[in-house]
């Protein structure tokens, strides 16, 4: 494939999305496997999307999920849980959709945060989520949100929201 | 295969698992496919596994799906529609684990029900989900609950929950 | 969300990749949804990302397959099928991998095509697909490909591969 | 839960399948994950329920895949990764078809295995996959089938297939 120049990373700017004023947007098209035999999305697919926000919005933060998860420096292995999840599933989606999900910080505590997700199309929004989580050692305890993962997510702390 | 005797509906009495004084258990076997680099469960997954004791609870309930949802007879084709969802992920579950997804009727109301499905290994609550559904018809409408579904849920409307 | 403007399409022009020199090109990321515990991307997700592709090289081919599918026009409704899948898995690939997905015509018949996919990661092949395609119609026939789809696929066929 | 007596491994006997005359089969219900707009089954997943029947197949034949990949004794971790497929989806498969994965072992060679899976509904075969499965170490190496496995997957061979 000698017509491919450069790395992947450079030719694909946006595959992570944007952060633009203090959220961060994803876009997620809807293909097959998102739809079951209804023809709408399956709802448990929105999670995916969100998910898939969530850790496109923490790569463009800075934070490494892989590097967190394999424990570098001193520090032990860890990994971003999920909690607890409110869902409003408000609008059926599509095959060939192009959704959005914007994402930003509702509440940023010592431990926890709590992460609003809209999945929208257009002007619509078709799913709401509020989505607590945790950061859990490789033995099972909660920790503490450290200096490295707090200030990677205060720029989303939205007042408005 | 000629060693296989009977149609597979006889040969797999459990498939669509128990209905059990007032409960629906179905049990779910952990696969590869659940899992996710972080050992445990990907949390998305909790949902598939909730949405098909729900299938197999109205199965052995007698209502079906695909008919209703071709609209046999003179009523409107129509699908069962998840409007929201409340979860707690209360403990991980790993590859090859036995889990049981019990479910019972929190609130059956005129054209809503509330199901309370608790995903179990042994006697421990790993996920908690309180899942509220509609009855949408195929041009968007969401109808009131007829007198077949009504009465296949109400043996679930459980006094203690 | 009013900081969001224009259309999402224009939002994100690479969001269906690109065709470049006779190929299409998909940049898919690796995220928790695609892996297992053994810390691999699962193997049947492989094939997701290849419909993926398929999915945007018949879009910006100009064939909408919604419009196939509900019949636009005088002609039956029809969806692609895959009818034979031939994969090689020669590498591993992880969580955050950033992969791009290179697809093909090996073969354009009457009634059925051949692509060639490869999921690589720079310059390395993860995994390489032959996927033998037919149109089948909401009745169960395969139908020739009309003009429309075999001039959109027409552009891929390529000399060397 | 009071109500539910006993372990659940006890309580669900059949919840790996079956062995029997030489083929493992699996019984697998189609849901809602299963299906795409289209109505029918996603291609994609006709692997994931092949992967389950491996992993109930090496169960039944006591074969633990979390030990393996743990390294219990001295053996180095290991796990099993499918490095070819071949696949031929002969039939459509809808919501709440009752399907059934046999398995059997097509080649046991030293370092390789090649199964031959067939997705039936009840008499007609749906799908049929040749896989090759390598036992691959944690550093990457392919590593010889030792006894144990080889014990495993002997009862499989079969001749007539």
């Amino acid at each position: 494939m000698d017509e491919i120049k450069g790395t992947a990373q450079t030719r694909w700017p946006d595959l992570a999305g944007r952060i633009e004023g203090g959220h961060h947007i994803l876009p997620v098209r809807v293909y097959h496997e998102d739809t079951d035999f209804t023809g709408l999305v399956y709802h448990a697919n929105f999670l995916k999307f969100c998910e898939r926000a969530r850790s496109d919005m923490v790569r463009l933060a800075g934070v490494s999920q892989t590097a967190l998860f394999s424990g570098e420096g001193d520090v032990e292995p860890a990994a971003f849980v999920v909690r607890h999840m409110d869902i409003d599933f408000l609008k059926p989606a599509r095959m060939n959709d192009l959704l959005e999900v914007v994402t930003s910080v509702a509440d940023l505590g010592g431990a926890t945060m709590t992460l609003l997700q809209e999945v929208m199309r257009e002007d619509s929004v078709i799913a709401r989520l509020h989505v607590k989580i945790v950061l859990v050692s490789a033995s099972g305890k909660v920790m503490r949100l450290d200096t490295l993962v707090r200030a990677a997510f205060e720029r989303f702390v939205n007042e408005e929201v």
